[in-house]
């Protein structure tokens, strides 16, 4: 019989989805008649731009006729599409990166997660906690994680402690961790990192040899001067930082799984036992040689077409809708006396609850307010006492979410 | 600094290539007027069937309006192309499997090579030899793999020799393993299992308790009904083997990546550490969502076509070019005097040289026909002696690269 990776069975179970799922069934059980307004995704629900449909038309024409078929791409992405987001991402803010610096991919989960393929199962990862437990879960496949304790907390896993009364922005952990995951605008608590603060992160890293994962997926929101627009506007970032970065909140990508990382190419690990050091850059282009494909041509055209003037224009509109769906529900949420955080330079709202648990909001929201939530406990210890709302959800919706939090006793 | 997963320093190195690029750099420097002709490639050159490109266009549309955009899509795929896989190429050969046994994914190689990330380490792997590398890398990045000895064989690996003189069908291995990663239809030898070889196989593999990964990526190439068309047919498959299927080289979706696996619920694992068996249906499942995206909505669109009549129809029109393609080059070879296997219910000819080394027929196909082979050494150890001939080409320049072959002396 096939032999389990035995720390793979740790995460098997998902308790906290089964809790919402029951609490979920049991609230339509009994009214029939109520639509839910789900507040809880991460999943966009505006269509596609034009200019993104356009550019996929033609790209499916392309591949209709064999002198411009495309078959496998490379590895890494296409030229046209690394062209792109090197010129308008990065150039344009003074920013040096080169094209081979440019790892196009499906999404941020997959090389966050795929990216322990690469590292020794011996690296000390810390965490910023609350954060989207696919980090964590990535690291116990990976062997890194130790064992659950009471406290839901992994023992070999340092948590970078996100609360109110740090504001959300972790201190230096006691014990030095060999890589730190870490993502601004923060998902779920909405708060984002100032220059000054990323500053001291990146230079506290240099100090003591840390790779920062630097998860930048929901960037685009970010309209405050203060937050860099990457993790490279801060001095030598690009010799402790790998940046990932995606279209999927604002573009409306999830159903196409577009994104890319910035794997500098001044990043080295090294092993011990092998006593040689290796190139990060060099050792993923061969981990997606041997694991991955890179993203159909036709989609990566599509993601091409965000950077013309349409698309540009289209993604500023389209952050610009969730953003306002972010204000009203924040109004809703000052009405109701409920204090929180994000929700401006990020589409989350982290909401404390007044209760003794964050369930106990939860549970108002959705028998009082027809809103399905997301309990902190979702992602991590120190989600507990709050619930994050999204501002992915249909604008009428969010108005009338926004009514009912606003008159909620 | 980051801890580098030793054993991938071990992968690396890409000998092969670099020394085949060489090769074919130096011809192209005093051949400047030559025009190779690549018959190396395991790359499609057809393009899409209209039916297919007509289901991606209108799947485009309906993602650019809000009432039927699509998200992220189901972690296992889509329910309409998991139905029609299961209606045209199970159901119709009365086999039964479930829809929650089918996981829609971006081809073979992911899959395959991410399976290891339930596994554990202390699994012994049995590989048929010569293969597609990324059987063996992926395991040796799992850790699974042992030293690389001076005969290019890792430690850990059982190598299941398929050589001429087992008609490259392999023997049961001395040393029991845990898993046998199997292909066939067979890249590079083009070879096949016929069912009664297949039936042992499955017996063997019953007896001691044993997982076969089954790669059947060219499974549409078969056209002798001798051959199983699904490792199902074959009585208690289910409770052994798990099955990989793609769209990539049949339907010419190696620019879209597509494809799927079939996990039978009835197949466990074991973790003697934990003491505790687990499925590995549920097990890829929780994987997947840790990991992966789904392939797009759009791509999964276009795949459903392809079990349209029409779809049908340009799938085995497809098929019916490469391989006479593959009659082609099997003609010009046999006039060559050249001893060569596959060809039949394969894309792939495998041709032994008639010299000392497989370099030296690379370097005859090279230098006096112009044609781009792929050395045997390249698929492993077993490898040698041979060079694989890929009909994945345009059938013109299969003409002209045949009747070079043919008056090679």
């Amino acid at each position: 019989m096939a032999l389990i990776n035995t720390p793979f069975l740790k995460v098997v179970n998902d308790e906290i989805q089964n809790k919402i799922d029951k609490k979920v069934n049991q609230f339509q059980a009994i009214n029939r008649d109520k639509k839910l307004i789900n507040l809880s995704s991460g999943d966009v629900i505006r269509p596609l731009a034009p200019c993104v449909m356009e550019a996929m038309h033609k790209a499916i024409a392309e591949m209709g006729d064999e002198t411009t078929f495309q078959g496998r791409g490379p590895v890494e992405g296409y030229p046209f599409l690394i062209d792109a987001i090197l010129k308008y991402n990065f150039k344009n803010y003074k920013i040096k990166i080169a094209p081979d610096e440019v790892f196009i991919n499906h999404g941020t989960k997959e090389n966050l997660a795929g990216f322990g393929d690469i590292l020794c199962r011996d690296n000390r990862i810390a965490v910023i906690d609350p954060v989207s437990q696919e980090y964590i879960e990535s690291n116990v496949i990976g062997n890194r994680a130790g064992d659950l304790n009471e406290n839901l907390q992994w023992s070999h896993i340092v948590y970078l402690e996100c609360k109110k009364e740090n504001d959300f922005m972790p201190e230096f952990p006691k014990l030095r961790p060999d890589i730190i995951y870490m993502s601004y605008p923060n998902n779920p608590t909405g708060c984002v990192m100032t220059r000054e603060i990323l500053e001291k992160w990146v230079q506290y890293a240099l100090k003591n040899d840390i790779l920062i994962l630097f998860d930048a997926t929901y960037k685009s929101f970010v309209t405050n001067p203060e937050i860099p627009q990457t993790i490279y506007e801060i001095k030598d970032a690009k010799k402790v930082a790998i940046e990932f970065r995606s279209f999927s909140k604002n573009a409306g990508f999830t159903g196409l799984n577009c994104g890319y990382a910035i794997i500098p190419k001044t990043l080295s690990g090294y092993s011990y036992i092998a006593d040689k050091g290796a190139n990060l850059n060099a050792l993923w282009r061969r981990r997606l040689m041997i694991k991955n494909y890179t993203p159909p041509y036709i989609i990566q055209r599509g993601a091409e077409a965000l950077f013309s003037q349409a698309g540009l224009k289209w993604v500023r509109e389209n952050v610009d809708y969730y953003m306002s769906n972010a204000a009203i529900l924040r109004q809703a949420l000052t009405d109701a006396g409920l204090k929180f955080w994000g929700g401006v330079n990020s589409p989350y709202i982290w909401v404390e609850s007044p209760y003794d648990s964050s369930w106990k909001l939860f549970d108002k929201l959705l028998n009082d307010c027809y809103i399905l939530s997301s309990p902190g406990e979702r992602f991590g210890p120190h989600g507990r006492g709050f619930v994050r709302l999204s501002s992915f959800a249909n604008q009428s919706k969010v108005i009338m979410a926004g009514t009912r939090i606003a008159s909620m006793k």
